[in-house]
C-alpha cells in the first residue's frame, strides 16, 4: 500500500552570520496521483496522498452528484499493476455500480465540455458550476454552540499526525453537534481530505448527512461548501478565509459558514442562528 | 471589469467571558468560475479571483504544454454577456489562434480520457501526468545566492495587497536572480497565480523563461514544480512545504527547489549547487 509519508534528501540552510547549511533528510508528504475509473470509463485523476483511496472515491462520486449513497456502488478495487521494481502500486481505483445504477448526473469534465458559449456569467455563474442538492440542508435543526465552532480547529489539529510530521497536508473532520469527531483524514488536497471524510461516513449510513459539521484546516471555497451541501452537511467551519463565493453559496444554500476559526475568535457568514440563536440571522 | 474584493455581512464571535457577537461586513476575496475557451471549444473552467484574465489563459496554454509561445495566439476576447442586472460580466475567455497554429499537446481531460486501465502506476505515476518541458532546465546556469532566496518570500509578501484585505488569496512572482520581482499576481487559486504570472511574462518576451525564479506563497506541489519546469523556469522558491512528487520531478528535471522559506532558514530539496555553489550537490 502506498506511504504516506516519504524521507527526502535536504539540504538545510540558515543565512544567519556564521550558520552553515546541514545535510539532514526531512520527511514529506507523499502525492501521488489516483486515477478513479467508473465502470471502464476513466473519470477524472487527482494528486492525492495515498491511503484510503475506497474512501476518496465513493466520497468524490458522491460530493460530485454523481451516485446518491454508498450502496450504489457494487464494488471497488485497485487495479494491481506493478511498478519497475516488480511492487504492486494502488495508484488507479476502479468503481462498479450495483446492477441498475447509472450516475446521476455527468462527471463535471463532461458537463464542462456541453457548457454553451459565453454561458458563465454573472449571477448565473454559480449555476454553471453548482451541483444540485437533494437535500433540504436550511431546514437542518443542527445547534451548534459557540464553544464548539471555537473548539473544532483544536481538535482537528490533535489528530493530524501526517502534518505534524511534515507541515504539508490538509485536514478535514466530520464532527457532531456536541464537537466530536467522528473521521478525519489528511490529504495534499483539501478535496481530496473532504472527499475521504465523506466517504467515509456514507459508507457508514445513508445520506444526507445531517446534523454534522465539516471542519477543513484550510479556507473555505466554493467547492468545500458546495460539496457539503451536496451530501446534506449544515454547516462548514473552516480556519482559514472565505472566498466571495463559497459565502454567497452558504447564504443561497442555508448552510452555516464559519472562517478565520483562531479561539477565542471566529467570524460567521451565513446561518449564524445556528450558532447563536434566533436572534443571530 | 470583475471586483477582486467585495463585502459580505458576518457576525465576529468572541467565545471569551463576555464577549459579544459583533455584526461587522468583512472584506473577502472574489472567488469566480472563468471558463476558457481554444477556438469553439470549451478547454477548462477554474475557480479564480477575475482580473489578468488574458494574462491566465495564455499562462495555463503554456504551462500545460498546449501552446509553446504567446505569440501563438491571434486574439484573445471576453465574451460580453451580461448579467441578471444587465451589467456586463467577463466569465468567459476566448483564445484564438494564429493561423496554421494547433495546440501541441492534447488538452489533460482528454489526455486522461486516453489512459488505458491501471496505467497510472509507480515509477510510471510521473509519466502519466506530466507534461514533458521542450527546455533543458537542468542546463541553466541560473545562480541564486541563499539571501535571495531567503528575501523573496519577503519581497512577495510586500506585494500582496488583497491578502493584506482578505487573508485569504495565495500569490505567485517571478524574480530574477538577483531577487527583483518581474511579475506578481495573487489569485484564490495558487495555480492561476502561477498561470497569471507566466502569462504576463510570455506575452513580454519568449520562452523559455530561463534565469529566473519562480515564487509561491504555498506549498510547493508536483503541479507547481511542473508548470515552472515546461516554461523553462530553473528554480521553484516555496514559504511551505515541499510534496513527495515536487521534490522527485525537481531532482528528475534539475529544477532548484527551495521549500520552508522562513527567514533565516530554508531548506533546499534539489539542484542546491546553484544556492550554495559547486559543493552543493
Amino acid at each position: 500500500m502506498g506511504r504516506v509519508t516519504t524521507r527526502v534528501p535536504r539540504t538545510r540552510v540558515d543565512v544567519t552570520a556564521g550558520g552553515a547549511p546541514v545535510e539532514r533528510p526531512d520527511t514529506v508528504a507523499v502525492e501521488e496521483p489516483l486515477e478513479m475509473r467508473l465502470g471502464d470509463a476513466p473519470l477524472t485523476t487527482t494528486m492525492r496522498t495515498p491511503g484510503d483511496d475506497f474512501d476518496l472515491a465513493i466520497g468524490h462520486l458522491l460530493t460530485e452528484g454523481l451516485l446518491h449513497a454508498a450502496d450504489e456502488v457494487a464494488t471497488l478495487m485497485h487495479c494491481t499493476d506493478v511498478d519497475a521494481s516488480g511492487s504492486p502500486t494502488f495508484n488507479v481505483v476502479e468503481v462498479t455500480l450495483a446492477p441498475g445504477v447509472v450516475p446521476h448526473r455527468p462527471a463535471r469534465e463532461r458537463t464542462e465540455a456541453m457548457t454553451s458559449a459565453c454561458g458563465v456569467c454573472g449571477s448565473a455563474s454559480i449555476e454553471a458550476v453548482r451541483t444540485a442538492s437533494r437535500y433540504a440542508v436550511a431546514d437542518d435543526p443542527l445547534v451548534l454552540p459557540p464553544d464548539v465552532v471555537a473548539g473544532l480547529p483544536g481538535a482537528l489539529r490533535a489528530r493530524q499526525p501526517v502534518f505534524d510530521r511534515t507541515g504539508g497536508v490538509h485536514a478535514a473532520g466530520l464532527a457532531t453537534a456536541s464537537g466530536e469527531l467522528l473521521h478525519v483524514r489528511e490529504d495534499v488536497g483539501r478535496h481530496n481530505a473532504v472527499d475521504k471524510v465523506v466517504g467515509a461516513a456514507a459508507r457508514e449510513g445513508a445520506l444526507p448527512l445531517a446534523g454534522t459539521v465539516l471542519v477543513v484546516s484550510a479556507r473555505a471555497s466554493f467547492e468545500i461548501v458546495q460539496k457539503a451541501g451536496v451530501v446534506g452537511i449544515p454547516a462548514v467551519v473552516a480556519v482559514g478565509a472565505p472566498t466571495s463565493l463559497a459565502v454567497e453559496l452558504a447564504r443561497d444554500r442555508g448552510i452555516t459558514l464559519a472562517a478565520f476559526t483562531r479561539p477565542p475568535h471566529f467570524s460567521l457568514y451565513a446561518r449564524a442562528d445556528r450558532v447563536l440563536g434566533p436572534t443571530g440571522r
